[in-house]
């Protein structure tokens, strides 16, 4: 394996920023532990996140910075922000303001189980899937 | 924001993909929550992670399928996996078989922390960094 051993023992914040310009977020709920959602961050999304302490992320989709809750006013207040060996990746546990991060109304984007059927292909099912806010009334 | 109802809401697994081939995969600790790695999948090694119960991720860098702890022992057995909303993320909670996920031999691999300095620019401090095992004897 090749690695890049000044990337992973300096104290420098040097991401590596993907062809897109983008680092993965992985965002947790400081109360449990539970992975709310995963998001990117371009230089200017992490650089604000660092600054005001609520957390900022791109949009792939709309291609825009987009600060979390800005439309839906779940915003996130960041407790910590750790970044992996190799400086791709972004570990942020938040303050969850609303008690939901996921744009379908859950408490996490993660409401459905992978397993394994009894005719050993993959099953999915609903856990922890109650909405907690009606996203028809909040995102007009 | 355009959202894809059916994704969301469906019970079937159909993996969003992206151009190559890949969901992201964020690995927990089922002991404690910690993130312990963010890597990527592809179609066969969910399926494979699915059928056997250890975690196997697709590797950018070797271009190659890999069983997780193949060549470390640091094998990784599956506790629970979710999908979310847009199906292009997985969550794993893992047991991690001899306490370490990262090749450079820590736990995890976010063990530094960024912070906002007394300048207002970014510092980065160590956290949970010491190391479990010795990389060099551990890969040869």
């Amino acid at each position: 394996m090749s690695h890049d051993h000044a990337l992973e023992e300096d104290l420098t914040l040097t991401p590596k920023f993907d062809a897109n310009g983008l680092v993965t977020a992985v965002v947790t709920d400081v109360a449990n532990g539970d992975v709310l959602m995963v998001a990117h961050m371009n230089d200017e999304a992490l650089r604000k996140t660092i600054e005001t302490g609520d957390a900022w992320y791109y949009s792939r989709s709309r291609k825009a910075l987009w600060r979390k809750g800005e439309s839906s006013g779940k915003t996130q207040r960041v407790a910590e922000m750790r970044m992996d060996c190799d400086q791709d990746a972004i570990w942020i546990r938040v303050e969850q303001i609303g008690g939901a991060a996921c744009h379908t109304g859950r408490r996490s984007c993660f409401y459905r189980a992978i397993t394994k059927g009894d005719d050993g292909a993959a099953k999915v099912a609903f856990v922890d899937a109650e909405k907690v806010f009606d996203p028809a009334a909040v995102y007009k």
